[in-house]
């Protein structure tokens, strides 16, 4: 496996207040918004590089990111790494014995193929793993 | 100002204990550790494309990372952005009334000027600005 950052996720409770900061006072752009129905989330790239901002507003109190955000407050979410062949990846993963929450890829924002690593075997860093697009 | 991503900071308990996951499983290359004294820290950067990942590992319990680790265990702890021009970015900031943990730049890891911007700025996100190279 060969995994470059693709982007870190950051929980906000508005993206719209949060621009303030990401988008005028650092000077990032803003991809249109995407919701991402399976986790309840909308999400918002920012390119910076090669790599992105990607600001995670929940869509219902009991998702995943609302429930990290009434636990944490907003923050740092998760990092994830881009991979040519998330499947692969995977089962090289599950080879090595690192513990995984998705044992199969499935569809993230912008029809990329994602799965999360457990926290557990990275040190407490939740870490996603992104196939930019699926093969067909 | 024009940011672009540098690194993502995760403070760990032993760098080495570490690179079994960010190493060995995602494959990532390892340039060697650096004592950053100012902060009681050991930094080792694992290039991932154009960002990296920082390994954090405290040399003092009662650093900054050693506070982090003792309070929230390993994890996420800050995010970087590079910028051609720090102290103008800071002049920035400052200007759209962006509270600063540092009002001038200091010295970084590699001999790069570092400042960071305070979380309650920044939507809960330890923001570091980063200019590559001191200019002489």
């Amino acid at each position: 496996m060969k995994a470059t950052l693709d982007h870190i996720g950051i929980a906000v409770a508005d993206v719209n207040a949060s621009l303030s900061f990401f988008r005028d006072a650092l000077g990032l752009d803003v991809d249109p918004p995407e919701d991402v129905a399976g986790q309840r989330v909308r999400v918002t790239f920012l390119p910076a590089g090669q790599s992105s901002v990607e600001l995670l507003e929940a869509t219902a109190d009991d998702s995943p990111v609302g429930r990290f955000l009434a636990k944490h407050g907003a923050g740092l979410h998760h990092v994830a790494f881009r991979v040519d062949d998330i499947s692969a990846a995977l089962a090289e993963l599950k080879a090595r014995g690192v513990r995984l929450i998705d044992d199969a890829p499935r569809e993230g924002a912008h029809g990329a193929l994602v799965a999360f690593i457990h926290p557990s075997a990275t040190h407490g860093v939740l870490v996603e793993l992104k196939q930019a697009h699926a093969v067909r």
